[in-house]
C-alpha cells in the first residue's frame, strides 16, 4: 500500500519519488525546504493516495487514516514538545489544501486548530495574551464554520455587531468576557439555528476539517476552473498540516517575501521585504516594513530574526532552482520559518537581465537561459510603452494589432495626418479602417486606431510592418468623419483633441498619457548572441521602404525574404502612374505608364540592396487588384479624373468594371503577371538595373530573388518565369554585367501545395504565404472574421486565431505535405515563410520542425523570430538527444 | 527496310501492321475495301515510310521510289489493260493526299494525271468525247500547275476569259480548236511568264505531284492547324494513287453517299442519295437525284448500277464495323466503285437511337452501346432547341450557361418579369447580373440572360438547377436598365422587344425564332435502362421545389442530394420573416421571426418527403451570408424599410454592418449556425416535424439527411450536431414517434479535406461541394473568374474551366486524400457528391474512380448523369479485366 502520509521537519523529510503529484504545491514545496535543511514548521501532508482512497471527497476518509493521523500527530507533540488538547502548551495547527494547480473553491487555511474552550484559556495563560489567543480561537470557529457547516460568513459578522452593540465595543471584544460571550454566541448560534456543533475534542476538529478539505475537490467553483482550463477530475489533492507559527502575536513576529536577486542589475542580492506585527497590528499603525537588502547591508543585530540566516537560505533555494528564488517567510516570536519557495516572477527586461546574469554566473548555459525567454514578451522590450503607475481614462477597447504606445493629436484623414505632421505635430491617425491610400497617413502618424477590422485587416498589417503601435476593432467608438467628432458613449472628442492608444493591449486613453522608451541594453545583445549562435534557421524581415530595411538590420534580419513592391505605387507620382496604367486602354499605353515607374522602382530597389550589402533579397512581383489602386470615394474619384485629364465617367466605368465580389479570390497575383505581361516585365527589369547599379556601388555582387505570388498551377510560374529570363537576358546584354537571379515562388494557395512537386521543378525558392494560405485552407476572410472568430474563441471552437498563430493540424500539415513534395523532386530548394506567421514564436516553432531555411517577418519581430528559432532548435536538439538516449 | 508501296485492287490488298499509321485515312480506307472483296479502283498507297525518307518534304524524293512507283505503275497497266502514256487507252491516275487527319494545306486530289497533248486526242477518240478529254486536260494542267508551281488561280481564270473574248465562247471552249487554243495558251502562259513547264511524261508528272504531295505537309496552314490541334509534326503522310473513276462523264456515271440504317428508325436499311452526270451537266440541268432507299425498293432496274449490289456492300461494312457505315461511291460509265467508308456521324438523338437498334441486332453489347453515347450531347435531348434551317440574325454571343433555346419578350427587372408572364405572355430576363432576390423572375421567364458573370454565376447556377436556359457574359451588349434600352453595336432593343437566347450555344437571337422541342422516346428510356444496370454510383438531384423535385424523380433521381434551403426564403413573406430575423437585436427576436418561417419551411419538406417516396433527402442548413437577405438598391432598402415597420437609416446601418468584403469567405455556412444557433435549430425542427407529417401520411418512414455547410474544424460539426440531437429528441418526445436520421458535412473547404479522419468520426456522410473547394483550392472567385480565366484558357494555362470540370490534379487529388482520410476512420461513411460537377461527365468519371456512393446533380442533368456513371463503371470493369488478364 502506497504512503499515506509524509512528515516533514527541518533536516529530514520523508519524500515520495512524485513529490508534486503526492503532495500538491504546498506540500511538495515544504518537503523540499525541509529536505534542504532549511527551517520549515514540522509537519506532515495527507498524500493524493488518501485522498484517492476517498474517492476523491465523494466517501469519507478512509478508517486506517484516523489511525495514521494520530500517530503523526504524536509524532508531532514529541518535536514540537508541545501536546494537542494539552493541560499546558497546546499544539496548535494550520491545515492547507494542497493541490498540483491553486484553483477557486479549494478550502482556504484553517488555522489554530487544536483550540477549544479549555485551550484557548491554556494558551492565553502561557503567552500572557487573552485577546490573541481568543482572537484565534473565535478565527477558527468562523473558518471551521464555513468549512464544515458551509455557513454565511455573515451570519458571523452580524452576531458579532449585536454583541459589540449588546456589550458596547468597537472593532473586538475589550476584554475577556466579552470575548467568552461573542465565543458563547456563536457557538449558540451553530447549535440553535443550524443544529451543529464544533467538535471540542482538537482531534475530531483535525479529522472533520480534513474530511471537508477532501469533499472542497468536488465544490462548484473547483469543478468549472478545472473544466475550463482541461485539468483532470482526478488530478488529486493533498492535505498540509503544519505547527502553527504565531506570526502575527507581536513586534518580534511578522512575514515576508524574499528574492534571490537584485532585479535591477540581475547580479546575486537578497531583496524583498517583511513587515513586523500582526494584520490587527497594523491597523493601529504599529507595524514595519523593512527593507531587506537594507537590513541585510547593515548587519541586521536589530532585527526579530537573522537576516544572514535568510540570505544563506534564500541562496540555497537559487541554487537548487538554478533560477531566480521567490521565498516566503515568516517569523514567529523570533524565530524563523520559510514556507513557500518558487521561481520568482519577472517583466520581460529582467527576464532577459535574469538569464544572461545567469549564464555569466555559470548557473545555467546558454541554451537554458533561451529557454526561459518567453519570446512574445520581448515585444514589449522594442516599443514605447504607457506609465501604468499613472492614472488614465479608458475610453474604449480594441484589438491589439501592432505593440506599442503612442499619443497624439486625433485626426480623421490620412491628408490631415500628413498637414498636421509636417508642423512637426505628433498625430493620432482614427479611421474607420484603413486602404492602401492610407499609407502616407500611416507612416507619419504615431499610431493608427480604427473602428472596424481585426488583427489582420490593413491597418494591422501595414502598421506591424513599419512598427507603428496600432489599434483595431474599437467597435464602441462611433465615428463621424463628415462633423469631426469621435464619440465614446457620451463623451464626444473632436479632430485635434489629444488621445493615446495601446497596440499591446488594445486599450484607446483620452488625453496623453505619459510613455516610458525601451532601451536594447547589454543584455539584451547578448542574449541575442547566444541566440544566433543555437538557431538554425535564418530570419529575414519583411520590408519595403529604406526605414524599414535599416530598422530590420538593426534588428539582426539576415536579409529581406518579402518586399511587397504594390506598397511602393501609392505615394505621390506613383499612383498617379499606375492609375495611368490602369486606365490605358492597350498594352502600349500601360507600357508607356510603367515606363515612369520603372526609375522609381529601380531606385527603391538601388536603395534596399545597397542596405542589405549582399544580404539575400526577395521582391515580390504586383500581387493586389488594380482597383485598390483607384480611387473608392465621390470625391477621391472627381479629384482623380482631374488630375489624370479624364473623363470623370469614364473614371467611374472602370472603377465598375475592375470591382470583383471577392477581391481576396480575384484577379491579383500572378494572374495579373499573366494579363499584363509588361508589368512584370518592368519591375523585373527594374529589379535587375538596379541590381547591377546596386552591385558596382556596393562592389559586391547582388543576387536578387524575384518572387510570382498567388501561383496555383505549375504553367502560371512558367509563364512569368520566361518573361522574366528573357527581361534578364535583355539587361545582361545590354550592361555587360554578368547577373546571377533567382526566381521563386509564393506558395499561399491549396492547389500549390498539392503540385508542390511539380511547381518545385520551376522554382528556385518557395515562400509560404500563411495569410492567404490560412484564408483559402480554412475559407475564411481575415477582414471578415471579426464577426464570428470570436464567439468561436468563445465557445471553445478554435483555441486560438489561426491568423496569428499557424493551425498546425490544417494549415499546418499541408506546409509538411509541401515541403516533402518540394524537396522529393528538388532537394536544395530553398523554403522559407513571409506571413504574418514568420514572426510569431509557435509557428516559429511548427516551421523549424517542419524543417523551413527561414522565416521572415516585420522588422520589429526580427529579434523575437531570433529567439523563437534558437528555441525551437534546442527543443529540437533536446528530442533528437533524448531519442538517442532511449535507443 | 519497310515497305515503301502497298498495292490494292478488289480481293487483293497488301496491308501494313498499323494500315492508318503507314497509309493515312484515305489509302487504309482503300486497302480496307479492297482486303473485304469491295469494289475499289485498283491502285497503290505509298506509305508515309517513303515520307520520312524524304525527310517529310524537305528533301526529294528518295531515289529508289521512282523505281517503286514505275513497277507499280505497270502493275496498274496489267490491272486495267490500260497503258501509261499509251498509243491507246491511256491509264489515267487519282492521285490523292492521305494523312491520319484531314487539315488544311496538304494538297487536294490530282485528277486525270497521264493526259498530256498526245493522249488527249487519244482519249478524246475512245471515248468519242473530245469535249470530256479536254475538260479533263485543262483541270489538270491548272491542278499540277497550282500544287507544283504554286500559280495563282486566278491567272488562269484570266487567260480563259481572255480566250473566251477572242474566239467568242461562253463557260468552256465550243470546238475541239477552241480547247487546243486554250490549252497552248496556258502551257504558254507558264513558260513565258513563269519559266516553267508541266512535263509531258506522265510519269515525271507523277514523281512531280509526289513530291509536292509531300511537301505540301510543311504549307503554313498544315503546320498552323498541327500546333493548334497538337497533332506531331512527324505523324506522317502518304499519297495513294488509283485508276481514274469517269464518274463525271456521262448519264451512266455519278456518284454518292449512302448509310447503312434509316437514320429516323435506326432499323438496317440502305439510305442515301446519288446524283448521275457531271458537275457540268448539273448545270444543264441534265441530272438526277436518285434516293437510295426507293432505289433499292423499286429493284433498280433503270439504275447505271446494281443499288442491291450496293445495299450488300454497305452492310458488309456496317458488319465490319460494328457501326453505322457510310460509304461514298462513285459509279463510272455503269461500274460501282467504293472510295470511302467511315463510322456515320450522328445527332445526339440518332445515336441513342442506333446505339439501342445495335443492341436489338445483336451488333453490339449493351456496355459498347453505353460507352459510344457521348454523355454530355444528351442535354440537347432535354431542352428546346433552334430550328437551325431558319435564318436569324445572331446580335451577340455570350457563356452557354444553361443549355435549351427560349424565346420571348425582354424585360429588365424581376418584377417586370412576373408582371408580364402573370398575363401570360413569354419573357426573356436581361440583366447585367443576377441576384438572389431576382429568383422569383427567374422562374417565370423563359430564359435569363446576363450581361456580365460566367458559367458558374449566380444565374448560370441557378437556371441550370431550374432546367432554364441561359447565356451568361454577353459582354458586347450594353444594357442600359435605366433608358429600358439594350444596345448591341448599333442596334437598340427595348423592352417588349423580341429576343431568342440559345443557352448551348451561346447566341442572342433578334426576334424570335421557331422552337423544337424533344421527346424522351423509347430508346432514350431503353439506354438509361442500360445504364442503370451498368452504374455503381447512385445519382441523386439537386433540388429545392416540388417541381424541380419532380422532374429529377421522371429523369430517374434515386433522392435528393442538396436542398439549399436558403432558396426556399427568397419569395414573399419568406424574405419578409428572415428580414425580420436578421434585423432583430436578440436571440427571442430573431427565434419569433423564425417561429414564422417554421411551419412554411415544414411544409416544403413534407412535399419533398412525399415526392422522394422513401428515397434519400439531404437538406442542407442555411448557407449564404445574411446580407444576401437584405435589399441594396437605394429604392428597395426604402421600400423594405416601410414594409418591415423600421427606420431607413437603422435598416441601413444593418445592412453596412453585414456588408463583407469577401463575402464567399465570410460570415457564412455553418458559421451562422455557431453565431445564430437558433436557426439551424428551427431549421432542424422543421425537417423532423415533416419527417413525422409525411411518414404518417405516406406509411414509409421517412429518414431526413441533415447537412451542415462550410466545416473547416470537427468542433464545428460537433456543435451544431449537438443542437440538431437535441430537437430530434425533443420531436420525438413531442410526437411519440419513432425517428431515425443523418448527420453529415459538406466538405468544401481544403481544411476540411485535412482533417477528413477525424471529421467523418461525428458524420454520417460527407457531400463534396465541389462549387466551393474549387474555389478556395485554386484562390479563384468564380463570380470574378471571368477577367483572367479567358486568358489562361487561350494561353494555354489551363485546358478547360475548372468549375465546369474537376481539376484532377489538385482538387481532385484533395477529394482522394479525404476520400482515403474518411473511410480510414469510418469505413461505411456515405461519401457524395452535390457540387455542379455532380452533372459532369468527365467529373463523373473521376468521382467514380475516386470511390464515391454517389453524385447529386441538377435535375436535367440526371439523366446524363446516369449514363456517365454507367460508362465510368464500364471502363473501370474494363481496366480491371484488363489488369486481371495481365497478371
Amino acid at each position: 500500500m502506497p504512503q499515506r502520509i509524509f512528515p516533514f521537519q527541518k533536516g529530514r523529510a520523508e519524500r515520495p519519488a512524485d513529490p508534486l503529484e503526492s503532495l500538491g504545491l504546498k506540500g511538495a514545496d515544504l518537503s523540499l525546504l525541509a529536505s534542504l535543511n532549511l527551517p520549515v514548521p514540522p509537519g506532515f501532508t495527507i498524500s493524493t493516495y488518501a485522498w484517492r482512497e476517498a474517492k476523491g471527497g465523494r466517501d469519507d476518509l478512509p478508517m486506517g487514516l484516523r489511525a495514521d493521523l494520530r500517530d503523526q500527530v504524536e509524532a508531532l507533540e514529541e518535536v514540537t514538545g508541545r501536546r494537542f488538547d494539552g493541560d499546558r502548551r497546546p499544539l496548535l495547527l494550520a491545515v492547507r489544501s494542497s493541490a498540483k494547480t491553486a484553483m477557486p473553491g479549494l478550502a482556504e487555511s484553517v488555522l489554530d486548530v487544536g483550540l477549544n474552550g479549555r485551550t484557548v484559556e491554556i494558551l492565553a495563560e502561557e503567552l500572557d495574551d487573552a485577546t490573541f489567543a481568543f482572537r484565534s480561537y473565535r478565527r477558527l470557529i468562523e473558518s471551521y464554520a464555513q468549512l464544515v457547516f458551509d455557513t454565511d460568513p455573515t451570519d458571523f459578522e452580524e452576531i458579532a455587531d449585536e454583541e459589540a452593540g449588546e456589550k458596547g465595543w468597537t472593532g473586538e471584544p475589550a476584554s475577556i468576557d466579552d470575548w467568552r460571550s461573542l465565543i458563547a454566541r456563536l457557538n449558540a448560534f451553530l447549535a440553535d439555528e443550524l443544529d451543529v456543533v464544533m467538535p471540542q475534542t482538537p482531534f475530531e476538529q483535525l479529522v472533520e476539517i480534513v474530511n471537508a478539505v477532501f469533499k472542497s475537490w468536488r465544490s462548484a467553483p473547483a469543478q468549472a476552473y478545472r473544466a475550463l482550463h482541461g485539468i483532470p477530475e482526478n488530478s488529486g489533492l493533498a492535505v498540509t498540516i503544519h505547527s502553527m507559527i504565531f506570526n502575527e502575536r507581536n513586534a518580534q513576529s511578522g512575514r515576508g517575501r524574499a528574492l534571490s536577486r537584485d532585479m535591477a542589475t540581475g547580479r546575486p542580492q537578497l531583496t524583498g521585504e517583511f513587515q513586523l506585527g500582526s494584520g490587527h497590528v497594523l491597523r493601529n499603525g504599529e507595524h514595519r516594513t523593512i527593507d531587506l537588502a537594507g537590513a541585510l547591508a547593515d548587519g541586521g543585530s536589530d532585527y526579530p530574526a537573522d537576516i544572514a540566516d535568510l540570505d544563506d537560505h534564500v541562496r540555497a533555494v537559487e541554487a537548487y532552482l538554478g533560477d531566480l528564488a521567490e521565498v516566503e517567510f515568516m517569523i514567529g516570536d523570533g524565530e524563523l520559518f520559510l514556507l513557500q519557495s518558487r521561481v520568482g516572477r519577472r517583466s520581460a527586461s529582467e527576464a532577459v537581465r535574469l538569464a544572461v546574469e545567469f549564464v555569466r554566473d555559470g548557473l545555467i548555459d546558454e541554451a537554458e537561459a533561451l529557454t526561459r525567454i518567453d519570446a512574445t514578451s520581448l515585444d514589449q522590450l522594442l516599443h514605447p510603452s504607457i506609465q501604468r503607475d499613472e492614472s488614465f481614462v479608458v475610453m474604449a477597447r480594441g484589438m491589439p494589432a501592432s505593440p506599442g504606445a503612442a499619443t497624439g493629436e486625433i485626426v480623421f484623414s490620412s491628408d490631415r495626418a500628413q498637414a498636421v505632421a509636417a508642423e512637426g505635430r505628433k498625430v493620432i491617425l482614427v479611421r474607420h479602417e484603413t486602404f492602401p491610400e492610407d499609407i502616407h497617413g500611416m507612416h507619419v502618424s504615431e499610431g493608427v486606431l480604427t473602428i472596424r477590422g481585426g488583427t489582420t485587416s490593413h491597418a494591422a498589417v501595414v502598421a506591424r510592418g513599419i512598427g507603428k503601435p496600432c489599434v483595431t476593432g474599437a467597435g464602441t467608438l462611433r465615428l463621424n468623419a463628415a462633423t469631426g467628432e469621435l464619440h465614446a458613449g457620451n463623451k464626444v472628442l473632436r479632430q485635434g483633441d489629444a488621445i493615446t492608444i495601446d497596440g499591446a493591449s488594445g486599450e484607446v486613453i483620452e488625453g496623453a498619457v505619459t510613455l516610458v522608451r525601451p532601451s536594447l541594453d547589454g543584455d539584451f545583445a547578448t542574449l541575442m548572441e547566444f541566440a544566433d549562435r543555437a538557431r538554425q534557421m535564418k530570419v529575414r524581415t519583411n520590408a519595403e521602404t529604406p526605414a524599414e530595411a535599416r530598422a530590420a538590420r538593426d534588428f539582426g534580419a539576415e536579409g529581406i525574404g518579402l518586399t511587397r513592391t504594390e506598397h511602393m505605387f501609392f505615394e505621390g507620382d506613383r499612383v498617379r502612374a499606375m492609375r495611368e496604367m490602369i486606365l490605358a486602354s492597350d498594352e502600349n499605353g500601360r507600357r508607356a505608364a510603367l515606363e515612369k515607374l520603372l526609375p522609381i522602382q529601380r531606385a527603391d530597389f538601388v536603395e534596399l540592396f545597397e542596405i542589405m550589402a549582399g544580404l539575400p533579397v526577395t521582391i515580390r512581383l504586383l500581387d493586389p487588384p488594380l482597383h485598390e489602386f483607384l480611387p473608392q470615394a465621390e470625391n477621391d474619384i472627381d479629384e482623380a479624373a482631374e488630375f489624370l485629364g479624364v473623363n470623370v465617367s469614364s473614371l467611374r466605368e472602370r472603377i465598375a468594371a475592375l470591382q470583383e465580389f471577392n477581391p481576396m479570390l480575384g484577379h491579383r497575383g500572378c494572374r495579373l503577371a499573366i494579363s499584363y505581361p509588361e508589368i512584370a516585365e518592368v519591375q523585373s527589369r527594374a529589379i535587375f538595373e538596379a541590381a547591377v547599379e546596386a552591385g558596382a556601388k556596393t562592389g559586391a555582387a547582388v543576387t536578387p530573388e524575384i518572387m510570382v505570388p498567388l501561383v496555383s498551377l505549375r504553367r502560371e510560374l512558367d509563364f512569368v518565369k520566361e518573361r522574366i529570363d528573357a527581361v534578364a537576358a535583355q539587361v545582361i546584354e545590354e550592361t555587360g554585367t554578368k547577373l546571377t537571379y533567382r526566381v521563386g515562388t509564393m506558395i499561399e494557395l491549396p492547389r500549390a501545395i498539392v503540385r508542390a512537386d511539380t511547381i518545385a521543378e520551376a522554382a528556385d525558392f518557395f515562400s509560404f504565404g500563411t495569410n492567404d494560405l490560412t484564408q483559402t485552407v480554412f475559407g475564411i476572410s481575415r477582414d471578415d472574421a471579426g464577426t464570428f472568430l470570436s464567439t468561436y474563441v468563445r465557445e471553445g471552437i478554435v483555441e486560438r486565431d489561426p491568423f496569428q498563430t499557424v493551425d498546425v493540424e490544417g494549415v499546418g500539415e499541408l506546409i509538411q505535405i509541401a515541403v516533402e513534395k518540394a524537396r522529393r523532386t528538388k532537394p536544395d530548394i530553398e523554403l522559407g515563410v513571409c506571413g504574418e506567421q514568420g514572426g510569431d514564436p509557435a509557428s516559429i516553432a511548427f516551421f523549424a520542425e517542419a524543417g523551413l531555411d527561414y522565416v521572415s517577418c516585420s522588422p520589429f519581430r526580427v529579434p523575437i523570430a531570433r529567439l523563437a528559432a534558437a528555441q525551437a532548435a534546442i527543443r529540437e536538439g533536446r528530442i533528437t538527444r533524448g531519442g538517442r538516449s532511449r535507443r
